[in-house]
């Protein structure tokens, strides 16, 4: 990790020690953070995954705490890696920062890395740091490990095999619409619980090693956009068609209560986005071996549907009709 | 490879499909950039390195055509790379456009990724791309393979060594000088050979790789920050001291008459950054070696000074005076 020629401060090296070269710390490969590039630990027969995500100050934060960015920032990635099926050990930081950040936001920014380090198992590699006269932009570089051959792709759907979604649907997006103070009516726990999943998503990176792992779905994305959207990209690359269920997709009671209060039938936490749960495929005849999965992970996982010949995505309601996704769809502030 | 939630416009997935899914063509694990995640190809045995850096414009780069942009982005990790010994491979690219990015500056950048993959034989992995209502910003982690256990680390210096430096110093910084107007005294085509390597630095990727397979050199940097400021971080990483000749340091003639202009001493190059040459340290019974293979490859080696006991970096004239280095250090505009 090394600052920039154009570091946003003189101390610029001083706060890399301070802040980040702990991070690195146990770790072999990061050099302490005084190499020009890190080198990466895999096992024999081991495969390296690896994603980016950028996060903007404005876009995709906004008076958030720091170590909730950090944290945020971290299992934004993580989540990618958990649709692919992979264990996630560390990351490369770039990070922009503008040229009047205190070194508190910093310091916090760390100690949120450091606490997810510790509950994801993940180490700091290396990075960038530099001074943008611009909002503050932080991109995230993670890896994961996988044995073997197979990953979880998206382009193995098939015809008959049941579609699951972990978690609670809605509540990043609604969170959002919180934040943007359009929830007023609901109660405040509400309004806390949809803006802390807002802020800090739980990657599903046991569960994603497990299907991986046990064979139990060849298939798997993170609904990042929203999962008419995630799933959208699912069928496309399949070649497949799927049917929903409005009524099985998984919506907590704030969720509930603050469509409710904005008016919206149940089918729109399908378009919201910022949920970071997993979608996956699975055999009918592994309906139980994916609810013994669900109980051993204490994951929430909800069969929502199936996948069928054809193309595209079909809403049914309980009665089997069709439903239409019109619900507005999510937007960042 | 997917755009953000928030993309800068309607088509980002076309764009996408149109400008960087042919660059990830050809290789296994980008999954024509249609995942969560790339997998990465190593072969048993092999180590994975990786680095990143952040260019932003209006810092590191401002009216520059966009393909030398990307050739440049990728080049500055290249060198890092290079620095490690390791075998440059494939990238991730993270890219926070501006709303009002014409998409013929995409289909730029994209053509100067492309002439540069097939130059360093190198692959698209996959990336994001968000839109950003600050300057264009742009992150790139480039990877590469090891064989063996063993890297160029910082750390390796002994006193008695030789100190080496490729190509020629001052001409990035110099190139910077004459974008800003600052050597306006000088004629035009030494001024385009300056801006030219400003904009384009050479990394020295097939040097590192055979300083490192041929055991020739144990610690190498590339000298992005200036060649005083890179050595100083070797010598502190090892312990050791430094003497430079200055009459020694390699400086092309364009770069000579731009000190005259500038009425600067030669010694000032050790202070301009942006050179990415690479800066190794070798056994003195190597030096038939090392000249060899500066023949082979035919990349200019110079021997600058060597390695002694202590701490510091000393400049010497050629009656072996000590010679400040009081220059200007380099800036970004």
């Amino acid at each position: 990790m090394s600052p920039g020629k154009d570091s946003p401060r003189a101390g610029e090296f001083e706060l890399i020690e301070r802040y980040f070269a702990p991070l690195a710390s146990g770790a072999a490969g990061t050099f302490g953070l005084h190499n020009d590039a890190a080198v990466l630990p895999l096992a024999p027969g081991e495969r390296l995954v690896t994603t980016v995500d950028t996060m903007i100050q404005g876009r995709h934060f906004l008076d958030c705490p720091p170590g909730l960015v950090a944290r945020k920032l971290l299992r934004v990635n993580l989540s990618d890696l958990a649709a692919m099926g992979a264990e996630p050990f560390g990351y490369l930081l770039a990070a922009a920062w503008p040229f009047d950040i205190e070194e508190a936001w910093i310091a916090g920014f760390s100690a949120g890395l450091a606490e997810d380090q510790a509950a994801f198992g993940v180490t700091l590699f290396g990075g960038d740091t530099t001074g943008t006269p611009g909002p503050m932009t932080l991109s995230l570089t993670a890896f994961g490990r996988i044995a073997g051959e197979r990953v979880l792709d998206r382009a193995s759907l098939r015809p008959g095999e049941d579609l699951y979604v972990t978690g609670s649907l809605g509540d990043g997006w609604l969170g959002l619409e919180a934040l943007r103070g359009k929830l007023a009516a609901l109660p405040e726990t509400q309004r806390g619980e949809l803006v802390g999943r807002y802020r800090l998503p739980q990657p599903r990176v046991a569960l994603g090693q497990a299907l991986l792992k046990e064979g139990l779905a060849r298939s798997a994305i993170d609904v990042s956009d929203g999962l008419a959207a995630d799933l959208g990209h699912l069928l496309e690359a399949s070649g497949v068609a799927a049917e929903v269920e409005v009524a099985a997709l998984p919506v907590g009671p704030a969720a509930e209560a603050a469509l409710a209060a904005l008016g919206l039938p149940r089918q729109a936490v399908a378009a919201g986005g910022d949920d970071y749960e997993l979608l996956f495929a699975a055999d009918p005849a592994a309906r139980e071996a994916v609810a013994a999965l669900a109980r051993r992970l204490g994951v929430a996982i909800t069969r929502i549907g199936r996948v069928a010949d054809g193309g595209g995505l079909t809403l049914r309601d309980a009665a089997g009709r069709e439903v239409a996704l019109d619900a507005p769809g999510w937007r960042h502030f």
